[in-house]
């Protein structure tokens, strides 16, 4: 096995693009499919291949296999909307009774950007929601309307990342999502609470490469850089951000992505539900409310500029911006059309003969 | 120099204690003798000494002769309050005036409990607050109250920890603090974005200590555990949480921080105004008005309880929770006094002397 650096994972893209709209279309179709109706599905699809485009490929196209196997098993619902649980305007709990979860999360974000525009900031939670894929798809409706969001989430029914100085999966990755708007473009956060992602581990194991650190730990608590750890038996457990040096930076951020996911729905691991889920924190800001949005796009645009303009450890590496090789890979996606990461259409195939789906054009 | 363990760090305290209240007495009566009013220097006496108790010592008493220099030279404010800027209930700015931030951030804390109780959540943001303390020790106002709380500040008048893959400084360790009300003890966190903070390495610095793991990059970018590179010439920088090997993550934090801090107050490091400050961000959750406080406790108690009996890494070192030991060295001070950390309080003679303050007494 080999180590794997960040960037050549990137580079390991399939070469052949297809047009993002085609791709949707394909994506949207197959959920039509499935049982979905137009809208959930097109919310649904636009941003799996929305996430494809950023470069967040392993929560893209590459889920909707899966989602349609949870669609035709009965354990994603497709009728109906989110059940109101509570609702003080600033303060919004739903039960999402298992509805495909990318897009719920997109109503909470709308919903709670519609709120923070006349009370200056709303927190949409999700209990029993499907999963929502990546995060940083969600970010652009509110940063393209000048709000700062955040957006979290956590499965209650998993557990593989360990607390600092544990062996043992008590958390999901926990990722935590944050769009920023500046004067420029948005700055689009989107990070686990652990080094790495289960997904990720899961890609890496499959094609026999490693960790390019220690960020797991085996089933006797030492270190690892064998993604293998995971499903080794007994298992082992990802260690959070920090690692063993300092993770108890990752460890408090889990705590915090729990309380903020399962705390405020009031529903989470306590209840002990199986099942493939998500319970989900959306929270957004109208900088208008606050200290006015061009003081905010000021400020957000001065320190994203002191971060471009650092000097690099690297002289051939500038700092880069969270979100600024998502916005580049969704421009480009416009007119050079989305690479998927190789095998993800063919995970596609059969569910797409079956239900009658064209397969995407291959562009140029 | 010689490496040192962060539970090294708390083994060096001074073994003579105080009696709690006589520390709050004594750095009250410092604030009184300065200018302060009564209200403002009980808050912000009290809050030290608990900083103290709960061995955030680079961030109790350890600062009162710098606050005293403040006042002195007119840096710090002690008139009126703060000047609201903004109000629409769950959304609030204030400018802080450079009054006393530990006291401004106490009331911001009040204030938001206070509203969160009818609006489920109320944000009020800070700008121009003097140095607030150590976050940790505002939190319990709030999770006394069975709310959950999120504190954060950034100086935008300094700059010594770089973004992820940059060798110069950018943010202040931008810290958060989260508090959670649990079916037991409150889960109390407190962490730097950076790996750690300028107070911590001026610290190992005179003591001629170094950090246990590579958690700056001197000037050229080369890593290092040397506090040192901090006032080298040109200077290094603190590396963000996660480090060389996956410091996006905070890198990421920070981000997050200095928006919620300087962008939604809409005052920061755009403005270029010097001096010893703060912009700070403060919301407090009500979950009554979300999931019900039963069903908060119950899932994040779950969770803690998951967290303590976890398998641990050092069968000798149980996993603890964030805050655990604050809140014992909280209860042991009650009983036992505060130890305080080697100088603190010969660095307050010379102030006690001209103000005619008598030292705190030794505890038997």
């Amino acid at each position: 096995m080999q180590a794997v650096r960040g960037d050549e994972l990137v580079a390991t893209m399939d070469p052949v693009r297809h047009e993002l709209r085609d791709l949707q279309r394909f994506a949207s179709e197959l959920l039509v499919a499935a049982g979905l109706n137009d809208a959930k599905a097109a919310t649904t699809a636009r941003l799996l291949v929305v996430a494809d485009a950023m470069g967040h490929s392993t929560h893209g196209l590459a889920q909707l296999a899966d989602y349609l196997d949870e669609i035709e098993a009965g354990e994603m619902e497709i009728h109906g909307g989110p059940t109101v649980v509570a609702d003080h305007g600033a303060a919004v709990v739903w039960d999402g009774r298992r509805l495909p979860g990318v897009w719920l999360a997109a109503e909470a974000v709308a919903l709670a950007s519609e709120r923070a525009a006349s009370l200056g900031l709303c927190a949409v939670t999700i209990r029993r929601s499907h999963h929502i894929g990546c995060l940083a798809a969600l970010l652009t409706h509110a940063t393209d309307r000048g709000l700062m969001v955040m957006v979290a989430c956590s499965d209650p029914s998993a557990a593989m990342v360990a607390p600092f100085g544990g062996r043992e999966g008590v958390f999901t990755p926990d990722p935590i999502a944050i769009g920023v708007p500046t004067d420029s473009d948005p700055i689009l956060i989107d990070m686990s609470s652990s080094i790495t992602t289960a997904g990720m581990s899961g890609r890496l194991r499959r094609q026999g490469l490693r960790y390019p650190g220690d960020w797991a730990v085996d089933a006797e608590g030492r270190p690892s850089d064998d993604p293998g750890v995971l499903v080794a038996d007994p298992p082992g457990a990802l260690l959070p951000a920090g690692g063993l040096d300092h993770g108890q930076k990752g460890y408090g951020l889990a705590l915090m992505v729990e309380a903020l996911t399962q705390g405020l729905s009031g529903y989470g691991r306590a209840d002990g539900e199986g099942g493939w889920g998500a319970s989900v924190f959306v929270q957004v800001f109208d900088p208008a409310l606050f200290g006015g949005r061009d003081a905010f796009a000021g400020q957000t645009g001065f320190i994203a500029a002191l971060c471009r303009s650092a000097a690099p450890i690297d002289p051939a590496q500038p700092v880069r911006l969270p979100g600024e090789a998502a916005l580049r890979g969704l421009r480009d996606a416009e007119v050079c059309g989305v690479a998927l990461y190789p095998g993800v259409l063919e995970g596609l195939a059969e569910a797409a003969a079956r239900y009658g789906v064209a397969a995407p054009q291959v562009v140029g």
